[in-house]
């Protein structure tokens, strides 16, 4: 396995749909979180606000089984192919990248965020 | 346009070919890189190790011109949609992601890096 390079512990993480490379989302990866993702099969990250790790979907069933792990030229930063079930970002939409930098909606949302989380427990 | 979070006045950037979505690299940008992004049409970023901008390709040619800019929900990350000249990655790899986690090249190097930069030159 590539030794990674990490910073304060973290490196970032690009999640891209397996199938059609679209960009889900970006978060990060502790070591624990990415051994979690290699053990389990699905996406772990740590959360830097919760300061915890996470499972994504862990919450709202909308788990990542990941199929490769890719690593860049400076072994700083990883992709997770990923079968996305339902939907990447907590707002309903596919991806998290639905808006321009001007702010203009690019993709619908797909499903309503008020269905996919519980009253009262968090996001992911 | 959208109020953009800055870490440590930096904005992770993920660079992807406009027309095939792959992820070519993922870079910084700072509030000036992002505004000369804009203003030209090619990518631009900060180099955390140079302590100072660079244009994509200003020493290699191999430009990025910048089709369009995403952002993401938490407003804390970019993508840059580009058409991209030649080869993203210094090792004259189309993407800087080349390998698995694992060590393996799942793509070929397309150009022979010592036809990319001039002697003493340094990478881009």
């Amino acid at each position: 396995m590539i030794d990674l390079k990490y910073t304060d512990d973290l490196i970032p993480v690009v999640t891209v749909d397996a199938r059609t490379r679209e960009v889900l989302m970006v978060a990060y990866a502790d070591r624990e979180a990415l051994d979690l993702t290699r053990r389990t099969g699905f996406a772990h990250y740590f959360s830097r606000s919760r300061k915890r790790i996470w499972k994504k979907g862990e919450e709202s069933g909308h788990l990542q089984r990941v199929v490769r792990i890719l690593v860049d030229c400076d072994e700083d930063t990883l992709i997770y192919e990923v079968e996305q079930t339902g939907v990447a970002c907590h707002t309903g939409h596919r991806s998290c990248f639905y808006r321009t930098l001007e702010g203009k909606e690019i993709s619908s949302r797909v499903v309503d965020p008020a269905d996919i989380y519980a009253k009262g427990k968090k996001k992911d």
